[in-house]
């Protein structure tokens, strides 16, 4: 069973008409942190005075019908702290981003830009390596830096460096990838370990008193989704790369966005026993780290097995593992079976617990 | 006398042969002036590192050569203080900011991307004003806000809000303009009275005690853009907004692009009284104050009275001007000839006059 083009439009209709209402008077951390707060920000706010039907998908990035052809267009701005981490930068991190962005459009990433927003006083060399850092990101993932823009402010106005990437892709295949698409039946699959890169950044901050053998899993996407839409095809429902939030909030998207259930076995989600233990430290649910190099997909039934084949015969997707199914029931809310046959509800994220993650 | 492709390359190969170091080991708000600082900061670093063809051109924008077309793509970063001023704020500025670039590379605008960077704690009725502008400036100019981000920062990471709008634009005339096209000759005109923007914006921080009846000239230029290029066709040589640095550092930047000398009439240059008491108050010439909504552009002779008449048909171009031409001594350098036949050196900005105008 897949729904028509239609079918997904009245979905999207019918979950945007429910407009919520934002009650805070003031930005706080949870309105940037991709849980409910942020949801209800980009509803209430964006979504109200922007209106168009592209962005109304709020998928990762925008589909352009342009008389030239079919262009995927996307954007997001980075101010993770610390800049520099075990495994990455925010350079690298601002370029595979915007990548995997486009490459969860079902895209072909040909061109970014890069805006710089500098503190007064940031050193010089620090942006020297960031700058390489993004080269080095770029030339990986055969894309383009082809403009940008810098702007300083005073000290005291930010905290050292902003990097602000958007990206322009080319949709060569004749689909479309929407979080609406779930149907019952459907099997919903990850494609590596969850979790490494938010831990990872929060060990940089020193603010646990733990040192792990742990990098950031940031990397470029676009093969790795290649790959799967190659074997997969059609059967291929939906890409989300579990950045913000984590698996927990794009299978709340989807439950959200399609009106099914999502139904996740928690053994069957990869995490490294250093995330695990350090996640529980923290006092967080690893479902809600954000990764920078996996992504989450639903896929048919008949082709889940080739799906995941696809995945884990691809460097990047070794990992991969199927973690649960579409049910219709309750529709709009993700479940997770944990070890004694016992189910809890998995909620979006309410409030900041990793501010500034990426 | 027009040049080929193949020269105007020559000319940029040529320029960017001759690399700058940067001396400086802490950013500055210099850097971000859009002067000699930021110039050379442009080349050392983000030039060195990201190297290509495109990006080396330093025009407003990129152009993508797509298998499905010509595209223009664009980014900018706006940090302006304060974020609402007279005549506009921070949203409006964001989208007719990229609008314009778009405008300049000789597209017509499709689609914006929109990041913010929130301060915690800022206003979210300030938030839902900007985004409400944003929307009115996207209605004016016939685009659409398509993707976006959102991310916050903690107290004093910031400045209340920061945005990066990108852009993408259709490419449907056969033209390249090019700050390295200019060929002596030619002739300097500009689209209307200069640094409006930039004196409303200094006014409205209440750095000088002086009210003046003067609003921001922000506004989309695509439209007064495309009268031009409809007018004048392949005898304009380039377009360039007089944003950051003024119509001085465009004549600075065609100078050196295309090895000419730029000689402009300082009584030609449209300045409003106003503009030029503040100015003169704020100790800067109105030459490098920044315009939010004004061009230049350098046409062949042949062309040049089509092209102002062109200009002034429009209401966007009504203070249209002639204001210089194009020599070839002394190559790479502005004079400016003033009222008792004397002439001076009109040289790139150095330092920052005016931190933070867009």
């Amino acid at each position: 069973m897949s729904l028509t083009e239609e079918q997904v439009l009245e979905r999207i209709a019918r979950v945007r008409a429910a407009r919520p209402r934002l009650r805070e008077e003031r930005i706080t951390l949870a309105h940037g942190a991709g849980g409910k707060a942020t949801h209800t920000l980009i509803e209430a706010v964006f979504l109200d005075a922007f209106r168009n039907p592209e962005l109304e998908r709020l998928e990762d990035g925008a589909t352009l019908a342009t008389p030239a052809g079919r262009l995927a267009f996307t954007t997001d701005s980075f101010v993770v702290s610390p800049l520099f981490f075990p495994g990455g930068d925010i350079g690298d991190l601002a370029v595979n981003g915007t990548v995997n962005d486009l490459a969860m459009c079902g895209a072909r990433p040909l061109s970014l830009s890069a805006g710089f927003i500098l503190e007064e006083g940031f050193p010089v060399a620090d942006l020297r390596r960031i700058a390489t850092s993004m080269a080095a990101a770029a030339r990986a993932a055969g894309v383009d830096i082809v403009t940008g823009d810098t702007k300083v402010v005073q000290r005291g106005k930010a905290d050292g460096c902003y990097v602000t990437t958007a990206g322009v892709g080319l949709l060569e295949r004749p689909l479309t990838l929407s979080a609406a698409r779930a149907v019952p039946g459907d099997v919903v699959l990850v494609s590596g370990p969850i979790g490494d890169h938010g831990i990872t950044v929060m060990l940089a901050r020193g603010e646990l008193d733990i040192s792990a053998d742990l990098e950031s899993d940031t990397a470029p996407l676009h093969g790795l989704a290649a790959a799967l839409l190659d074997a997969a095809g059609p059967g291929v429902r939906l890409l989300r790369d579990a950045t913000r939030g984590g698996v927990a909030t794009i299978c709340n998207e989807v439950a959200t966005a399609s009106g099914v259930a999502v139904v996740l076995e928690e053994k069957a989600i990869p995490v490294r026993p250093v995330v695990n233990g350090a996640a529980e430290l923290l006092g967080i649910d690893p479902l809600y780290v954000a990764c920078e190099g996996r992504f989450v997909t639903v896929v048919s039934p008949e082709v889940a097995d080739v799906a995941l084949a696809a995945l884990r015969g691809h460097p990047l997707g070794a990992g991969a593992a199927r973690i649960g199914v579409v049910g219709d029931d309750p529709p709009g809310l993700v479940l997770l079976r944990t070890g004694f046959s016992g189910t809890r509800i998995v909620d979006l994220l309410v409030g900041d617990p990793l501010p500034r993650i990426c």
